[in-house]
């Protein structure tokens, strides 16, 4: 017997981060549960920021109780002191999954576009649209949280790939 | 009236991280109180490595009851991936201690030597013969646990900076 499966999507952000609550019914369809960012204040020392955003996600954790997680990959930029930034908010976002006992799931930006839209080479306006229609939402949803649910719905076809192959 | 004050220095790493606890007396004589490793398991998925690393150093926390913590910056190596799996490890680190209600203290590996050894293109075999000097330890400490002592050191010696230009 099949399970609905709620995937909680993140990309990550130590100043905004994006996240996008999916469920994917037994049946194989996805339904829009919620999404947002979580912020962290720039003017706080960067320790604070960093309990900012694993309290933040934990809120959205024990609100909406997914049973997994999806996190997009760093880009490496060139600009290492943003990509090194990234990473300490990726740790906490990771630990606060785990945390949580849901498993975590890690997609490049490339698998997520080439899952979402067909293509990796898509922007983010056409990501943003191709959930909007994916989720039958009535609205556009912000980047962030937009880049977020593609993440999850990236998970939810994996998922779907493993059964079959499996 | 002056209190004692206890210092935890940590040395961050995605593998082993080094610990270092010492007492900072009223007087101003710096005493060793422990110092080890919290190590991560490179068999697991990294997300379980980071909790280790999270639950380690909580565990050397609520055990040696620190007030401060300081933590070595990252040193921006060539290799920008292994910097990134070390902004996570960091940022889990910095998350334990300002969880534990510790003010957090950054300092480049450049301070940290100029403050223990006088100058900072001191080797690591410098730095753990001045470390066992400074402490009086009978013993040479390990490399890691040496270097996350040299942090804790260095935060003990700016704070007196600090009192004194204050």
């Amino acid at each position: 017997m099949d399970f609905n499966s709620r995937i909680l999507g993140i990309d990550p952000g130590s100043r905004i981060t994006g996240y996008g609550v999916i469920e994917k019914e037994s049946g194989g369809r996805l339904k829009f549960v919620a999404c947002g960012v979580v912020k962290s204040t720039p003017s706080l020392p960067f320790p604070e920021r960093l309990m900012e955003i694993y309290d933040g996600i934990c809120e959205v954790i024990v609100k909406h109780g997914p049973d997994e997680a999806a996190i997009e990959d760093v880009f490496m930029s060139k600009n290492a002191m943003s990509a090194l930034k990234l990473g300490h908010a990726r740790g906490v976002l990771i630990l606060a999954a785990i945390k949580h006992h849901l498993t975590v799931h890690e997609y490049t930006p490339l698998t997520v576009k080439q899952s979402v839209v067909g293509h990796g080479g898509a922007d983010k306006r056409q990501v943003q649209h191709m959930i909007k229609s994916l989720l039958s939402l009535s609205g556009l949803p912000g980047h962030d949280a937009s880049d977020a649910l593609a993440v999850a719905v990236c998970h939810a076809n994996m998922m779907r790939f493993e059964k079959e192959s499996g």
